[in-house]
């Protein structure tokens, strides 16, 4: 048996753990799981039938995480030390993690839906405002390479996901900032590795060619 | 000079890191930040000004850590590492920090905001609907004292003030299992001392009196 399980479908937001998955190195059985048929050991894990979801079969035990940035950071605990955080590292690493996880997702998904907030929702929201979220990961990354400094780490592949995807459906606006950050990432050979295995399942689904 | 420096206004998420700081049993130096008049040091710290923003003074170092989760993360890491997950706690408490973070909050948002989601908008929203959310904790709460299971962590610090906030608040309606959970967590000895500071201040705010 494979040491993880993931629970995934291509045209999902799967495809951030999958790039941590091939970055972290570890064995792992993919499921495809169809959207309107989700199987019973998906719904067994996970009641609310999320993708991704992953089972980690360790020491006599299956652990199921949810949560695509959960996922990814507990990917580098387990099994990718080396992509965990130095201890000078740890602040900006959890910091912008939980920024994306939330902030910055709430931003996307109110301006993607059309909602507006008032001056006291913005206060309440908890993200201000789409331009004031993006203003704060902009100023971040416009004088560093990396989340951390430096140095490539989990959080890159959490973060660098959320801009990689919000650039490709045009829910970040092409700022250089976030360009430059995006390009950084779609080096990486893991990143490579799992776009290709998804690219080619998602041109199987849509029956252009495309050999398995 | 005290080891963190912590902006915050007892009328906002600080609390939940001043919960946090007192779990750990750190020293800190609080710094009041009134909502419409932010200091220069918290804007240099965090071009957002949001509160809660923890500032630790570190072999030679300033690390800034905003998000409350990122905050009682971060204190565990560096200061209580009794509160952070062992091996097989960690996928049960990265996944739970991450959904309070995440779809957790997005859906209380939506729901005190009024915000409605069509169907396709549920898929793709990440948090499913407000009601699929509570679920999922709920089941999860349902048979374990905490996050974890048997043993208090600093994830329910950050979950258990999603809920205690929530239940006050009436964002997360009060179902047994809510209240009990909520009830464990005001046991803490480092809840009520946090929450006593905070109290005293808001009560001398709104000048009720309350000696300082």
């Amino acid at each position: 048996m494979a040491e993880y399980t993931f629970f995934f479908n291509p045209m999902s937001r799967a495809q951030i753990a999958r790039w941590a998955l091939h970055e972290a190195a570890v064995d792992y059985e993919p499921v495809f799981v169809p959207f309107d048929n989700p199987p019973a050991a998906l719904l067994a894990a996970n009641s609310l039938g999320k993708l991704p979801t992953v089972v980690h079969h360790h020491a006599g035990h299956d652990h199921v995480v949810t949560e695509a940035a959960a996922i990814c950071h507990y990917l580098a605990e387990m099994s990718a030390p080396e992509l965990l955080p130095r201890a000078h590292e740890k602040a900006d690493y959890f910091r912008w993690m939980f920024f994306a996880a939330g902030p910055l997702e709430q931003a996307v998904t109110a301006r993607m839906f059309g909602w507006e907030l008032s001056p006291d929702q913005e206060r309440s929201a908890g993200f201000g405002s789409y331009e004031r979220a993006l203003d704060a990961i902009a100023g971040w990354l416009a004088d560093r390479d990396h989340v951390c400094g430096g140095r490539f780490t989990m959080a890159d592949v959490y973060v660098g996901s959320a801009i990689d995807w919000g650039l490709q459906f045009g829910s970040i606006p092409p700022r250089d900032v976030f360009e430059a950050y995006a390009a950084r990432c779609r080096e990486r050979p893991a990143y490579r590795e799992g776009k290709a295995i998804d690219g080619r399942l998602m041109a199987e689904m849509q029956g252009e060619g495309g050999a398995g």
